[in-house]
């Protein structure tokens, strides 16, 4: 990478992007740049014809009958098989279900109920938040399981044979740092554990394989780089194998084998489906399944090279020109070592944040003092990694972060 | 009522309506009579406009900046504060969140944890079936907890000093009936025990007053009377006085006291939000808050009293003018003991719906042999239900609800 990277040479390399063609699929306003994606995906331009087809017509019109005419019902199912190709999983692995938390729920209390008395649910600290807090309220309900949360380094360690299941995110939030999926899913499996994988900030921008590292289960996130809008539902994967020895508690009437038959006895869906729980949120997967749809033409592996060679530009732009700003990058310089954003540690990163935000370039800010940057591979491009990075010099170079009375306080004091 | 009610009679009931204006606010199909609002609710048209707005401006345009913005974070408890006039509830003890399916699940598990060794969930047989499945789960997790399924007449027998919680639905999803919230909930408080209401066919249609019968929690669906869209996100309610010491197991984000914040321990937040998991479906939302704020201008007890008249009208057309044809009426005459629909039992439900949806008559079917009617008081009228009994008299005086083979069939055998 040359070492005064230009704008031109930004925009040759959008004008040379295999990928460069699927910018045009989505609403971008053009006064910003958008480095969020990993946070909350941009808008497909059809997904919001389908929400008005699916809102005025489908429900407007045909009511009640949509769920036949329409196949509203098959909905869950369809959003599975179109993820599916994006985490290396069978279409019958896979469905779209509330939220990853709820989802997270029933695969936890499922692994426990599975584990035969092994007492203890592992993770890491640092782990997404919910992640740990659904952790922690699914354990409390068996009176003899515990949660052990250990830091990340002493995980292999801590893979013990009381340890009924292993709860990782994939791709830190913070970081961005990407754990090992092939080697933890096997550790793991060889002292007799399942592991559960959170995708939420690995599918739909970097490589997944899930069947490819034996995994067992997992879940993930509509609304990343799914782009299913905000709060969409989310997925979860459960490995053929294991589908029909697991029984998630939240035992709802789409989860029936038959549920339509209205009989007062549970009876669990033969496959993935019994993972289901309630009526099937029907705007929101239109949406969802709408934005899928741009995926089955994008092939991942251009997705894949195209996140790692942003987030090697924003680093490398970042140390240029921003060297002595008091950056410090946590985000592993290597590729397969990370996901698809970029993360620097600063004092005064949300003053940053909040500075660049004001000038159109949105990342945003993680407690404490982290400055996140999201390289959305489907749409963002090498000029808006440009761009995002002058606008940062700027505001560094002018502490245009810091209000006037704190500079003010600054040279008075 | 006149026993040969006619036509213009039931137009002028519809220009005396005093609620007859609400109808407009609605996208109703001009060539369909849509009696099955108590499935699926009609799109408010305001709600349509919202959805494109919440889409194509607020995400498309705010992209991540509109949770702030447009306060998307505060949805959850907005709606809740919509719905609580309409169930007798404190704006502070109602959420949006989640489906019906899981909203019962962590109120069950929160009454099972309180309950301090009571080993019993009671509900009553041909409860609504993800009732009775989420109940058999919840109950699963306990090993010291059975279900007990009792007939609707032996319930106030069967509550005894070993049940947890009564989990019962407010109006039978088939037949119609209304229990008697405030008895049931006083013999079961005499007993010991809390009580769980599902009002899923309640809530917008007829009177509930949960704090005037010292309810303890509540559940309900937003798809149905309140209009909210297909899958519509849940509410839940759970009185002040227990908020505190209730915990659900499905302890996501949204439940922490300070989400924000992201810390490893999950510290449930002091009032109803600990009963939310993860991130608030915003889209849905947006339509469900949308169609709500139309029950701000509506006055409760007229929208009960037309429900009732509707129903009475209704029951006493199909007497008199589907006589003989085999109908059994089995939902109650007094409107008291009774929500919003009106239910038959017939041998040929299933065709004679089939044949009614040809002709435009939107009812539903329920098996094994339920023709079912459902009157929404805010946009069905009096014609409405005259054309539809205009109908089905047509079908079943020409039998169009049987086939020309099983007619055939019929003839020569």
């Amino acid at each position: 990478m040359s070492p005064h990277f230009t704008l031109d040479e930004a925009r040759a390399l959008d004008m040379h992007d295999p990928l460069r063609a699927f910018r045009e699929r989505f609403i971008l306003p053009e006064e910003i740049v958008y480095l969020d994606g990993n946070s909350l995906g941009a808008l497909p331009a059809r997904s919001a014809a389908r929400l008005r087809e699916a809102v005025e017509n489908e429900w407007g019109r045909g009511l009640i009958r949509s769920w036949n005419l329409h196949d509203w019902i098959g909905a869950p199912q369809r959003a599975g098989a179109l993820i599916a190709p994006l985490i290396g999983a069978k279409a019958s692995e896979v469905v779209v279900a509330d939220s990853t938390s709820q989802n997270l729920f029933k695969l936890i209390v499922s692994a426990i109920r599975a584990a035969g008395g092994r007492g203890a649910v592992l993770t890491e600290a640092g782990n997404f938040p919910t992640d740990l807090y659904i952790a922690e309220g699914a354990v409390g309900l068996f009176g003899d399981c515990t949660l052990k949360v250990v830091p990340t380094d002493d995980l292999p360690a801590a893979i013990d044979d009381d340890v009924a299941v292993l709860v990782l995110t994939h791709v830190h939030y913070k970081t961005g740092a990407r754990h090992d999926m092939a080697a933890l899913t096997a550790a793991a499996q060889a002292k007799g554990a399942l592991v559960i994988w959170d995708l939420s900030h690995s599918a739909g921008a970097i490589a997944v394989d899930l069947n490819g590292c034996n995994a067992d289960m997992a879940i993930g996130c509509g609304y990343k780089y799914l782009n299913g809008g905000p709060g969409a539902p989310a997925f979860l994967f459960v490995a053929e194998r294991h589908q029909l020895h697991l029984s998630p508690a939240t035992t709802g009437w789409m989860g029936h084998a038959a549920p339509f038959q209205f009989r007062d006895d549970y009876q669990p869906a033969p496959g993935i489906s019994r993972f289901l729980c309630g009526t099937p949120p029907v705007i929101a997967l239109a949406a969802l399944e709408e934005s899928l749809g741009i995926f089955a033409e994008v092939d991942q592996v251009l997705l894949a090279d195209k996140s790692a060679l942003m987030c090697d530009l924003l680093i490398a732009l970042v140390e240029e020109r921003c060297a002595g700003f008091g950056f410090e990058l946590i985000t592993p310089r290597n590729p397969a070592a990370r996901g698809s954003h970029v993360s620097f540690a600063h004092d005064e990163a949300h003053a940053i944040c909040q500075a660049l935000i004001a000038r159109g370039v949105i990342g945003d800010f993680r407690a404490p003092d982290v400055l996140r940057f999201g390289c959305t591979p489907l749409y963002c491009g090498f000029e808006d990694i440009w761009r995002a990075v002058d606008t940062l010099q700027m505001v560094m170079a002018t502490r245009a972060w810091d209000s006037p009375e704190h500079q003010l306080r600054q040279r008075v004091t």
